[in-house]
C-alpha cells in the first residue's frame, strides 16, 4: 500500500473540458478513489470551478491548478500517460492497455516519479499536438461498436484502476522485481524534455538537416521520440549538454 | 475469451432509478463494454427508456425489460451480486471486492449460471429487502471520506472490471483448477431458492418454531441463508422435496 504523499504524486489533466458536469463528475471520481489534484487545461468556461455534479469534492475544484496549454500544465511530471480511443488514430506511442498499467505507474511513483493522466475534449480526444507531450497512451479496452465513453465514466475506470491495483494493492507491482530496483535514477521531468527536444530542434536546423518550415512537425516527433526513449534526469542532461556544444558550434 | 452468448448471462439490474440521466450513463456504460441485457425494478418515472444520455445505446433502452420487483426480475439468475457501499450497514452476506470478483462471476459463467449484477437507487442504495436476494456484496473500494458513487460511474467501473477480468481475460480465472471442473452442476436459480425458502418459511410456522408475525424477517433470513449456502438446482430439488414432505406432514 502506498503513502497519501505518493498519492498526491498522481495529478489528472483535463484538456479543454467543454461541459461542467463533466469535470465536476472527474472531481467526485477522484475524490472516491482517494486523489486531489487536479488541472485544467484551457477551459471553455470560466466558471468550471462551480460545477454541482461535484457531490463530495468542491473543494478539490478549488483547489485545482489551471494552465493554458498541457505543456505547462505537465512541466513537472515525469510520466505523461494520455488517454484516448484509438479506432481512429495510428498513435506516436506505445499503446498500454488499462488492465496492464498498474506495474508502470507503479515503478514510477515508487522511484519518486510524478504521473499525470490526460483526458481530451469530450467530442475530438486529445491532438496531435497534445499526444506528442504523452509518453503512452493508455486504452480503455470498450466495444468495437460502441468506444467513446463519457469523460466522468472513463475518469472513474482509470481511477479505480490505478486505486485499487496501484495504491491499494498489496505487494509490489509485478515488474518491481530487484533488478528494477538498481534503477538509473528518476525520470527527466517533462519540462527537461521540452528543454531538449528544443535544442535538439534548433541543431537540426542549424545543420541543415531540415528547414525552419518543417520545425512544427518535427518539434512534434522529437517530443514523441524522447518520451519513447525515456531518459533519466542525469542522461537528459548529459545529452542536453552535447546538443548545446553542437549548436554552439554550429551557430557560430 | 468468453463468447457473445456467454455475455448475454450477465444482466445489470437498476432497481427503482430515480434520474433518467443516470439509466442512460448506465446503458452507455453498458455499450461500451459490449453488455447488453438491462433490467429495471420498478422505476419512479413511465418515461425512462427516452434517457437522451444513452449516448450509442437507444435500442438498449428499448430492449430493457421492467419488473415490478427485484425477486420477479432476478428469477432466473444463479448468481445475485449486489452492489453496496458498506459504511454504515452490517451486511447479512459475503462482501467481495469488486477487483477480487473476476474468479467468482467467471466460474458461474463457465458453468452454465446466469448473473445478476444489481444496482439500488441513487440516494439510498438497496433496502435489506432488496438485499435478502443477493448472494454476495460488491464492494467498490472507495475512499473512507467519500464513499457514495454516482450511479453511470459506479456502473461503468463494474463493467469495466467484469469485462476486462472475465469476459475479455485470456485464460481461465485464479479459481477455474481442474478440481472445480469436476462441479456438481448448475446453482439453483433464485425462482428455485425463493420457493425453497417459502416451503421452508411455512414449515417454521406449522412447526411453531416461530410465529406468523415472524413471517417476513424470517423469509428474509431464509433467502439470505440459501443464497451462502448456495446449493446447486439438483440439491434444491431434493431440499424442496423433503421440506414439502414434512408441511405436508405438519399441516394434514
Amino acid at each position: 500500500m502506498l503513502t497519501d504523499a505518493q498519492r498526491d504524486r498522481l495529478e489528472v489533466v483535463l484538456v479543454s473540458p467543454r461541459n461542467p458536469l463533466n469535470i465536476g463528475a472527474v472531481a467526485r471520481a477522484m475524490a472516491n478513489f482517494g486523489f486531489a489534484r487536479m488541472t485544467v487545461v484551457a477551459p471553455y468556461t470560466p466558471h468550471w470551478r462551480e460545477a454541482r455534479s461535484a457531490v463530495g469534492a468542491p473543494e478539490l475544484l478549488q483547489n485545482a491548478s489551471e494552465h493554458a496549454a498541457l505543456g505547462e500544465a505537465v512541466a513537472d511530471c515525469t510520466l505523461v500517460l494520455g488517454t484516448a480511443t484509438l479506432t481512429h488514430r495510428k498513435p506516436g506511442q506505445k499503446v498500454v492497455r488499462l488492465p496492464d498499467l498498474a506495474p508502470l505507474v507503479r515503478r514510477e511513483i515508487e522511484r519518486g516519479g510524478r504521473v499525470a493522466l490526460v483526458f481530451g475534449p469530450e467530442k475530438h480526444g486529445l491532438t496531435r499536438q497534445d499526444l506528442s507531450y504523452c509518453h503512452l497512451l493508455v486504452e480503455i479496452p470498450t466495444a468495437s461498436r460502441q468506444p467513446s465513453m463519457n469523460l466522468g465514466q472513463a475518469a472513474a475506470v482509470c481511477l479505480y484502476e490505478i486505486d485499487s491495483r496501484v495504491f491499494m494493492a498489496e505487494g509490489p507491482g509485478e515488474e518491481h522485481r530487484p533488478e528494477a530496483a538498481a534503477d538509473a535514477g528518476p525520470a527527466a521531468a517533462s519540462s527537461k524534455l521540452e528543454l531538449l527536444a528544443g535544442v535538439v530542434e534548433r541543431t537540426m536546423v542549424a545543420a541543415n538537416y531540415s528547414p525552419a518550415s518543417m520545425r512544427e512537425a518535427n518539434r512534434r516527433d522529437l517530443r514523441l521520440l524522447l518520451r519513447r526513449l525515456a531518459p533519466t534526469e542525469r542522461d537528459a542532461r548529459r545529452i542536453l549538454g552535447l546538443f548545446r556544444r553542437i549548436l554552439w558550434r554550429l551557430e557560430r
